[in-house]
């Protein structure tokens, strides 16, 4: 089997939307198997190549913080060592698998993985940072993005977290995932089309009016926290600036610091309800070569989702997702917890 | 909290998505609990509704196969007891929340939610049955389907089956689910239009075009099984009909005895070749009300993932995928695999 292929991304062309295959990923460790093996000894931490110490373990170092610190670091920013794109831009093969051009589209697997490791110690999870150091962790996702913008062929950035096995991860040491693609997703064009569509009907961004008081779990000076009006999913929140801004990496050091504020008690208020869930957050912006007209009706936010339930042949197979729980009750909820 | 409140469907006006608020979901039972309690007995067989003299523990039948059949049915086609949509189809309340209109569309949460019950014995899973006895699981859906089709506010009927907990299920009784919409959802209304594009181009039925030697694993006199070229998930089965068809109800007697021979060999296959995961089986097919133009392009057909992994805040975040498996090795692997 064609395991040592470079990825490829690959047009579903009867949904019309796009996969990206990577045989390299497979081959990935995960520390969480221990759990399902009781014979395992829990070597976790001395065995972890995300450690302080471990460096030498971990693909190439892109950038640390403090920048110029030797082992005293705060966050690394690395490369993946099991990228599901490849760095290799010079590239320039576009593959075509079947017969017939239109309903077999691959283009070659471009772009950038990165891995960043949110903490030295193993047993810092982000919650158990201060206000100040998950706003150093934003403010580092904001650099790597910086450097991704120089790239004509990168077209996206997606930052997002894995907390927890049944969240996906497959790493205990807390880290996150920027991953710098070739391609506007889905998602993200969907969302342009939508906020469009409102901006044209209403003349505002979409984004810039949801402030209503039923929604609303806690705000700070430059953010509010809510559970949106229609949440896929339960008890999930997002995370959006006050004041107009379509791409993350506008964010400056007082807000990121700010909204380091918030995230932590949305983290902990998260933890203390729902009793430490598994989690995805994800960093939802603008795309970078962004029509300058898009820009009143782009507006970007974080996005947190516990993971409280399996996805089910309903959901994969409609795109509709089922919610038990009213976002104006599970607000209400997040709203009252007390934080000690 | 107002866990008393009928469904209501809203929509997502940042995604364009709809979702489904339903507080009686959270009060369905689930038998997988025991799992991961290991002092709790396995008495599943005796407390389960699903099976044969515990009829009166469901919610009401809506018929059984074969009809007439007093104890001995073998599938029973019911109503959900924690039904996700409301079946008071009389009820004409369109609430709306929040201040602006456009930012917060709901409508009332009506359509049915039924339970098919594959067999009537607890231990007998969909892959136990014979060829005949699939096809009349498959013949079964499609009366229910006839009878849906007589409401004019549905718009859509997705089937699909939770096999084991990882795949969402929650009863371990053979079963599958049959919603009907009172909206086109999210998955069929890309399809269509990508369907659309295509046969724009190219004059042809992008499903009828499938056929590329590379993907196949079986056929049958009616049907082929393939990996699609840019299948989503490792090892996801499409059954495709050969001949142009838009509607999953149009299958026959004699079709329906066809496929159900290629669905027990694809089922013995994954099962063999995968170690038996838990999976989601999922049917395709038109929107009811179809507009006839849409006929030449829409194309039924029968879709099935295997849950080999967790889905991470890369694909909630973009909708993009990551499979690590190429489709042509997985063909390739499925179609070797030798059934006893
Ligand atoms: N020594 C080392 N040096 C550098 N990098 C190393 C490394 N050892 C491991 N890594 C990388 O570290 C990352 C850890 O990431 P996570 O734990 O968040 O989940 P992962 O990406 O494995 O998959 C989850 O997230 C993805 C994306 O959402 C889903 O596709 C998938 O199904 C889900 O399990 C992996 O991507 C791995 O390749
Ligand atoms: N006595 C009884 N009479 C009649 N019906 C009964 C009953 N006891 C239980 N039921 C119903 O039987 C169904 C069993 O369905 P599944 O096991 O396929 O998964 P479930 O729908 O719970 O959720 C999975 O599938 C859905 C849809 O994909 C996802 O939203 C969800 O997260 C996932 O866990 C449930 O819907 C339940 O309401």
């Amino acid at each position: 089997m064609a395991t040592n292929r470079g990825p490829e991304i690959r047009k579903d062309a009867v949904h019309n939307r796009w996969v990206i295959f990577s045989p390299a990923r497979a081959r990935r460790p995960s520390d969480f198997k221990s759990k399902s093996d009781p014979n395992q000894k829990s070597t976790i931490q001395t065995e972890c190549p995300f450690c302080a110490g471990h460096e030498h373990e971990c693909a190439p170092e892109i950038f640390r913080v403090p920048p110029d610190s030797t082992s005293d670091w705060n966050i690394r920013v690395i490369e993946n060592l099991y990228p599901a794109l490849s760095r290799d831009l010079e590239s320039t093969s576009v593959e075509c698998g079947g017969d017939s051009a239109a309903a077999a589209v691959a283009v070659a697997g471009l772009g950038f993985h990165d891995v960043v490791i949110e903490s030295p110690e193993h047993p810092v999870h982000l919650i158990d940072l201060s206000e100040d150091q998950i706003g150093e962790v934003l403010l580092a996702y904001k650099k790597r993005i910086e450097q991704l913008r120089a790239f004509d062929s990168i077209k996206y950035v997606q930052v997002f977290k894995n907390h927890g096995a049944s969240a996906g991860a497959s790493m205990s040491h807390s880290h996150s995932q920027i991953m710098a693609l070739p391609i506007v997703p889905p998602t993200a064009s969907a969302r342009i089309q939508s906020m469009k569509e409102f901006f044209g009907q209403t003349g505002k961004c979409g984004l810039c009016q949801v402030r209503v008081d039923d929604f609303i779990i806690n705000e700070s000076s430059h953010f509010i926290s809510i559970v949106p009006f229609a949440a896929t999913y339960p008890f999930e929140i997002w995370i959006i600036p006050r004041d107009h801004s379509s791409h993350f990496h506008e964010l400056d050091s007082e807000k990121a610091f700010d909204v380091g504020g918030l995230l932590k008690l949305m983290l902990m208020k998260m933890s203390l309800q729902l009793n430490d869930p598994p989690y995805n957050l994800m960093i939802h912006t603008a795309p970078l070569q962004i029509d300058s007209t898009h820009l009143p009706f782009t507006h970007w936010f974080i996005q947190i989702v516990p993971q409280l339930s399996v996805v089910g042949g309903f959901e994969l197979g409609t795109g509709c997702y089922i919610n038990p729980v009213f976002p104006e009750d599970a607000a209400k909820v997040l709203r009252e917890v007390s934080v000690p």
